[in-house]
């Protein structure tokens, strides 16, 4: 088996890059960067277990696609413009080629969403397959999209198009291909809703001084909604009829694995004008699917059984 | 079982704290912080994996001190203060009770070692046990210690006791104890340095406009000097009877665990009142152990049997 030396040495003639930030990249102690004056710094990391968030015998550029895409998304929901991130592996063995691949993911992720972030460090171990991200991104400290800015009367929209990632994950358990055996390059579009979750990076970076909240939906469209009606104190009113969804209503409110952006816009914002310059800009369909009320609580969602929202540690 | 929300509030309410950079805390889909102007960040990650970093049956607070030992040990490695910090844990299982234990552990070490840090965010999911940290910290990029600044001439220093690390763990595994009962307010000085390192974030604050060079004793005395000799392209000639030493040379040279610093001065800032000026800001013995010679190469250093450092892959 290769070394940890020389697996490390290999991930970092393939994926190390100076930025402009970045004074000194991996192979010290520590990465040392250079803040731009006066922008905000967003941080946020995310773990991905195998046979948790993925199969364990994925292959290693779709795995490494997922690990970026699900914390660049956070980014995202933050209206933030990638930076450095960190990336720390643990795997029971590793292979030269599975490197290469790995290698393969992340740098197809960043050249198509974050093209401005740099891998500045992280760990490799021996362990259980567990990748670990940790992302950093820059916002001017006004411009940040929080979940808590939304007011009443405003109007909420949804990017893209929701349940498809568990719809993807469907088709994929139904086609009987080996996870192992998947391509980064030959992805069917019917797994890549799943397999290649697109952060919405750009649309992020359109609505910052435009949006009053935002959220990425890792958990559902009904979950997220409590979190932002929560932390804004408003209440919301969905118009269910208007979700664009693929497969069933309740797949589109729980189903997680989208990674779209869920925001609240003032009126002044929403006209038709300036939503599709947001969509243009942000490289995605984005509609409207409700309206913040005054009194508390969610409207216009059909019963949902207790499944409202993904909880890792409540699951059986 | 508790729900992943109930234990993410709980640890909040117990770890999340506002500091002068912290805009935004835990809560959102990122954190935001306000870098301090004209400061060089310093990122590092560095995963803790049971049954390999640490016994799985650990007590938690334990557990939650090495973690973050071992990470502010990086900073102090490059002299940077420590400021926001992400913790993202994985386990099979979690109850209130390891909840609380984990916050114990993570208050107190920083407590000790870095009170300008603060928790900003995390992950928790179901998975095996796994705590990944990732740590940021401040230096004028100018004043950060890297491994690459040793002169020939320049002397060599390491604080601490080495082989200690190795020695506690011993100790603890001959004692019978079970690590799970094992209490941080009570831990025995005879493990002491394997189960409560101490990270010397001071001395590396101390080392600041000092120290030509800097690493962490993670991998072993002997590994290090090797990096530091490469990183700064100079021989290195180890006196390995001056090395202070618990156990065998052997022990101290690769035994790993220990976490010291490893730094060179230029004579000049080398003078017996300048070595105590330093011991005493660091609140840790300093000694000096050898110079940086002109040829390549490290002298003075027994036979090791090819255990020159800890390799996480290579080793079986």
């Amino acid at each position: 088996m290769a070394s940890e030396f020389e697996l490390i040495a290999a991930l970092r003639r393939r994926l190390s890059a100076t930025g402009p930030t970045v004074l000194l990249g991996p192979g010290d102690d520590a990465a040392l960067i250079q803040p731009p004056p006066g922008q905000g710094q967003v941080l946020s990391t995310d773990t991905l277990v195998a046979d948790r968030h993925f199969p364990a015998g994925l292959a290693p550029a779709l795995l490494a696609w997922r690990s970026l895409a699900v914390n660049l998304s956070d980014l995202a929901a933050m209206g933030a413009e990638p930076g450095p991130l960190l990336i720390a592996l643990t795997a029971p063995d590793l292979t030269p080629a599975w490197i290469d691949g790995f290698c393969e993911g992340v740098l197809a992720c960043l050249a198509a969403h974050a093209p401005s972030a740099t891998l500045v460090g992280g760990n490799l171990a021996r362990g259980p397959l567990q990748v670990s991200v940790t992302v950093t991104g820059w916002v001017l400290p006004a411009q940040a999209l929080l979940r808590s800015g939304a007011k009443v009367g405003d109007r909420i929209f949804v990017s893209g198009v929701l349940g498809a990632g568990l719809a993807g994950r469907e088709a994929l358990d139904a086609s009987g291909l080996a996870p192992a055996e998947l391509a980064l390059s030959a992805v069917s579009p019917a797994f890549a809703p799943y397999l290649t979750p697109e952060p919405r990076v750009g649309l992020g970076l359109a609505l910052r001084g435009k949006a009053t909240a935002c959220i990425d939906i890792s958990d559902g469209l009904a979950a997220e909604l409590g979190h932002l009606a929560d932390a804004s104190g408003v209440g919301m009113r969905l118009d269910s009829e208007a979700v664009p969804r693929e497969g069933t209503l309740e797949a589109a409110l729980t189903g997680g694995d989208d990674y779209e952006l869920l925001f609240t816009l003032p009126p002044a914002e929403a006209t038709a004008e300036k939503l599709a310059a947001l969509a243009a800009k942000g490289g995605v369909a984005i509609q409207e699917i409700g309206l913040c009320e005054a009194e508390a609580g969610l409207r216009g969602l059909p019963p949902l059984g207790g499944q409202a929202g993904w909880d890792h540690f409540s699951q059986p």
